[in-house]
């Protein structure tokens, strides 16, 4: 089998086999099949697409490429979740514990920040002493004994991914959406759970500008997860503005915590309870997601859920007080109003902008090596739809540098678009897939 | 400016500008363009295409990658003639001699063969003593004296294209018409002529394989010399079938020979014309095809054809004898003949397999560092239309081994396919364009 022929098949609009699309990974991770050719390939299948079956197999090759996480260990049904990830983005830090309270298996591997998004490693970091460089027998460990554990992923991961993804990313062949979804559902599937629920983000502020888009991504990474005999749950919610009011990372974890408690904002509260309710659905918990929503709420009424963060912390090295004390988290030294200047709707808040602000102020990375500082970011006061005078509070930056503040202060004052008419406050569900 | 943006505007159906253009081609020449997205680069535009502008620009920015030649020590109007290529293609042999006799000046660039193939300088290495390995200087003094020389193309001219062709030829990014029309364009431009004869072949035995598409890349490469300032002319060819009847290095030789001499194959005889016409013309030494052909005609009567290619072997220190005594020419040990074991008409004769069995007698380079054996080959008795019986002779293998003459034998049956049905005699020329 030649790489060369492969490439000519699919340029002239074939189908590759099992045994082809083995064959390119294969030959790709073991560094046999050069860049050069990958690259022409992966815009040549931009321009052709690929099927069911193709998606699947270039899926499960680029999963085996690595370790394939064993998880029989685990007793009961392992229901992990993933997230396309997008601005203010802290699902995984109540969901999980909420899960877990209500008694589905959490064993879910997460990945640190890079850019403008934040990951939910760095998040966690917030706890002081907390880590999830654990051992896969510690790892697996915590979930016998208290349903709950997050790992760091593992260098073997797909690496068939990893190394698809970076050419990918500087040859303009990243937008196609077999290869999203099969570079998202690769690891995912090694990472060996039973049961997927998808949090697929559509908007200004997510990878999928287009809801359309996000749904055709969703169905996508359903069909693959089915296929791979997972069973799979997606819901596509809104990231047309940040995803509840905090953006940064301990200012998430509280968020979270509020949340937890059931003070959180509504927007993310509603996506947590609907996240969780697939999640307890699939990890057979609940017949429906009727029952499954009023599980939730038990958990968060009796506090069970916020235990469970507690216990969650604890097991992985981290200060279970701060759960319960958030005043104890990472605190910025200063903080500063961010004012409305016009009159009227909030029409748009430029999504990305918040999260680059976030970045500026220190809450991100740039690049791998840059050290996160846990306590800076954003606290929005306003979101689409509310109205304003001028004078009125946007927004709270919490900061540790004067320079930095003035930049993001300009910058969020731009992202907030205030008009006449009266912008609608959309539901930051849009819908439902299984 | 960044290599991802162009990839992506070309992905995206962009046009790019003239600078993103050079900036490109100036990049991957000097090794800061990586090849992984140069063939990401080149599978868009297989998709997307490129204009005419853009071809130009990706054409002179390839040629003023290294070298331009100039001939302007050359008196007159220089004229250049490329061929697409095929098997039996002798053409440059009979050809410049002939027009060089007519009083056109001939300074011509060939290159070597590889694969099945031959090129024209091995071709003339059959004369003893020959070489192309002469100086520009050399070059052009003999230009200047008697009106003709070929030189081997040096390493500089258009290294960006060479590079550029390496990389296509391995990631099946070969066959677009502005990619393919580019390449060639841009050896030709940087090869310094005032004008260009291109002889585009069509057929089984050519890079195109359909009419069309040969005329399509015609009308392509005489565009794009017309926007650089040449003046153009393209003979579109046959290539369905070999052309002439010999196949073999020291053979073409003497087929070429007797063709200047007025005693060559009438299809070879009659492209020579064609594309001697058009040089005239090119050249101002005649003022329409019909006014060239007489011209053409005379000297192959009166001897000086064949006197001017003496002159050119004997100026680049080859053995003028073996131009009036062609059976000094290096010659096989042994003749096979290969007969037909049917009777009817032949109906095609598969151009390559004829290449094929030359190269496998050791008469072209399987790889670069292959010697080629410039006795052995194919001389064609039957071709395409003719009638025969069973036991006819079709073709003669000129050969020094045994073994592989047995399996040239059995190939060469096999590339004549004989049928019941009249087959045409197809006119060698399949159009002319200005």
């Amino acid at each position: 089998m030649r790489m060369y022929d492969l490439i000519m098949k699919k340029r002239n609009g074939g189908k590759l086999t099992k045994d082809e699309i083995y064959f390119m990974i294969n030959g790709y991770t073991q560094g046999k099949v050069p860049d050069y050719q990958m690259s022409a390939m992966m815009m040549a299948i931009y321009f052709v697409g690929m099927d069911e079956e193709e998606t699947l197999h270039l899926t499960m090759a680029m999963a085996q490429s690595g370790d394939m996480l064993d998880l029989s260990a685990i007793e009961g049904i392992k229901v992990d979740k993933h997230s396309t990830g997008g601005v203010g983005d802290k699902t995984s830090l109540t969901l999980t514990p909420m899960v877990a309270a209500c008694g589905v298996k959490i064993a879910k591997m997460s990945g640190r920040g890079l850019g403008h998004t934040g990951g939910t490693i760095d998040k966690l970091e917030s706890f002081a002493g907390f880590s999830t460089e654990i051992s896969t027998d510690q790892f697996i460990k915590n979930v016998n004994e208290i349903g709950i554990s997050i790992m760091g992923q593992t260098k073997d991961l797909a690496p068939a991914d990893k190394k698809l993804y970076a050419l990918r990313d500087v040859t303009a062949t990243v937008d196609n959406m077999s290869l999203i979804a099969s570079s998202i559902m690769s690891k995912k599937l090694a990472a060996g759970a039973d049961a997927i629920v998808l949090d697929v983000k559509a908007g200004s502020g997510a990878f999928m500008k287009q809801e359309a888009d996000a749904f055709a991504l969703a169905e996508e990474m359903l069909r693959i997860g089915k296929n791979a005999g997972r069973n799979m749950m997606a819901v596509v919610s809104d990231m047309d503005q940040p995803l509840g009011n905090a953006v940064g990372n301990a200012l998430e974890v509280k968020e979270a915590i509020a949340t937890l408690k059931g003070e959180g904002p509504e927007d993310f509260t509603k996506l947590c309870k609907a996240l969780g309710s697939c999640m307890l659905v699939l990890g057979g918990v609940a017949k429906d997601e009727k029952e499954a929503e009023s599980l939730i709420e038990q958990v968060i009424k009796n506090g069970k859920a916020l235990d469970k963060l507690a216990e969650f912390i604890k097991a992985q090295g981290g200060d279970k007080e701060m759960v319960y004390h958030p005043e104890l988290l990472p605190k910025a030294n200063m903080i500063a109003e961010v004012k409305a200047e016009a009159e009227g709707y909030i029409q748009k808040i430029v999504c990305d902008e918040v999260g680059i602000c976030s970045l500026i102020l220190g809450g991100g990375r740039e690049t791998k090596e840059s050290v996160i500082d846990l306590s800076v970011g954003i606290i929005l006061e306003k979101k689409v739809g509310d109205y304003v005078k001028p004078g009125d509070v946007l927004a709270y930056i919490h900061y540790n540098d004067e320079e930095k503040k003035d930049v993001c202060k300009k910058r969020l004052q731009e992202a907030y678009v205030i008009g006449d008419l009266t912008a609608e406050k959309k539901n930051v569900i849009l819908g439902m897939l299984k």
